[in-house]
């Protein structure tokens, strides 16, 4: 039998930098999370990436594969390089690949935070078995990543699968990119929360209420807990978010002919009460052709998805 | 110098077929049009696109490089089968693509009508020099190609492009295609028409009244005819239309990261009073980085696409 393969999985993030040793199947064999140091300048920066890969590598006998980054940012995935990552000071174009090549002697791939959650479904995950797919991630914004015939596309400078700025509403909510109505102005994190505060107010009665004097503030996590306890608000909020969601699925699919969705990030977590208003509202509305196709999963990195994606880059590429 | 090449062109249509031999920098050399017997089964549909074929061959000398041929209806690009076109009766699947190579010993091309678009614009028009660019044709329907990497974009199973039917609106205007507030719904022809008959009961004094009564019907022509003559109302309903047509390219363009648009079809000759507000719309609503890069161009082949854009299949694969 072949000698298992090992890659380096690294989840540069604003807060924390989160770091693995991972198997070709996709078992972390070590880990470790250090602080970004993001205000501290790239330099710091890079300087904790290498230390998180030094603890992970510690002890480890033979050559790994290659090191996987994923980043905020734009990032340039054939040079290695990161723009701008938000809530990274000083910080305007690193050579993030070359800088870590040169330090450990080995293949580095750079590549945006989204196609990362993308390509770790792909190599480990979810769409192991999918040609074509789209990965949708709702957190914080809600992020994308399309997979053709086993390649992300990138589009024809880096930025496609911008899928939370796709608009189910063009009189519809504000959202942050200055557009109105992106289906990330409903399902982002934020927004969600924002709008059950706002609507909170005419429904004392709601369980709701109830479990947010406990926790101290509203979060995703809480609206589903409410609905699980037969909140009848709560799940009409589920209901409604799996609708919006699937209205502008249902327009991607039209744009690309691909029926295989997966669906991942801290909403995902709210199970079947958002899964099946969501496919039923994506099944209403796409071409006829398409409806028998569509397949929408959960993703299966979760948490994981940071690291795991970042060392499945080196996987995806040899 | 080398000697110029030919290919014949086939618009397959479902009231007339319109066959051309066409050279390889674009010039039609013969034309002609026959009644397609679509009522009569696919027998007598195929014996007129032969005979059309015939009569732009007659006289010519040496050998073409092929046929290309586009069709309505679901086309299966590989094997040349077209399967239940719009409108041809007894028409299950009819091996296009055999048939006519077996008559005519040459290599043939078959594809849908709006890929056939879009590849087109791309050997002849106005995509001669873009390696990525969406077309839009606006007509009964609202159709669409995409061109990735100067390749048509097929999708997981030949479906893909059906950018008519993105949505701008989830609970807008009901869309044939089952959905609502597809840009369809409000752009193609006949929508538009129904919309603007509906909306004049209200304005007896639009100067498209009159245009009307001379002409004896309402068509899309006749609204940027009363525009041009400074009618408000006609002005504004074109301006809409832009905008309308502008958000829905705008979810498109951040889905695919390819900010080069052609847009063809009747309506595409609206000119400025329809493109000013259709680009201007589509820069407010794509994300930052892409706003600098929008371009917005008229197609090129006009009514010569069907033919020019069918003969552009042969160059396209050699």
């Amino acid at each position: 039998m072949a000698k298992t393969k090992y890659a380096v999985g690294v989840d540069l993030g604003g807060t924390s930098i989160k770091v693995g040793l991972v198997s070709e199947d996709g078992k972390i064999i070590n880990k470790t999370s250090l602080d970004s140091l993001a205000k501290e300048g790239p330099e710091a920066v890079v300087g904790q990436i290498m230390k998180g890969i030094d603890e992970v590598l510690k002890g480890v006998k033979g050559k790994i594969e290659g090191i996987g980054i994923g980043s905020p940012g734009i990032v340039n995935a054939k040079k290695g390089i990161v723009e701008n990552p938000p809530n990274f000071q000083g910080w305007e174009k690193v050579q993030l690949g070359k800088l870590l090549k040169k330090e450990f002697n080995t293949a580095v791939f750079v590549e945006n935070d989204a196609n990362v959650a993308a390509i770790g479904e792909m190599i480990y995950g979810a769409g192991k078995k999918l040609d074509y797919f789209i990965m949708i991630t709702l957190g914080t914004g809600v992020g994308g990543g399309i997979i053709i015939n086993r390649k992300i596309y990138r589009g024809e400078s880096g930025a496609a699968g911008e899928l939370g700025h796709v608009t189910i509403d063009h009189n519809g909510a504000q959202c942050k990119c200055g557009s109105l109505g992106c289906i990330e102005a409903y399902a982002g994190n934020n927004y969600l929360v924002e709008r059950v505060t706002a609507e909170l107010q005419d429904r004392p009665h709601s369980k709701l209420n109830d479990l947010i004097k406990v926790e101290g503030e509203l979060t995703p996590k809480l609206i589903h807990d409410a609905a699980l306890q037969n909140d009848e608000y709560s799940k009409q909020i589920i209901v409604d978010l799996g609708v919006k969601i699937g209205h502008a699925i249902a327009s991607i699919i039209n744009v690309l002919d691909i029926p295989n969705i997966i669906i991942g990030g801290g909403v995902a977590g709210f199970g079947d009460l958002l899964f099946v208003p969501l496919k039923d509202a994506v099944i209403d509305r796409v071409m006829i052709p398409m409806k028998p196709k569509i397949k929408i999963k959960a993703a299966k990195l979760l948490n994981q998805a940071g690291i795991k994606g970042a060392s499945a880059l080196v996987f995806y590429r040899k």
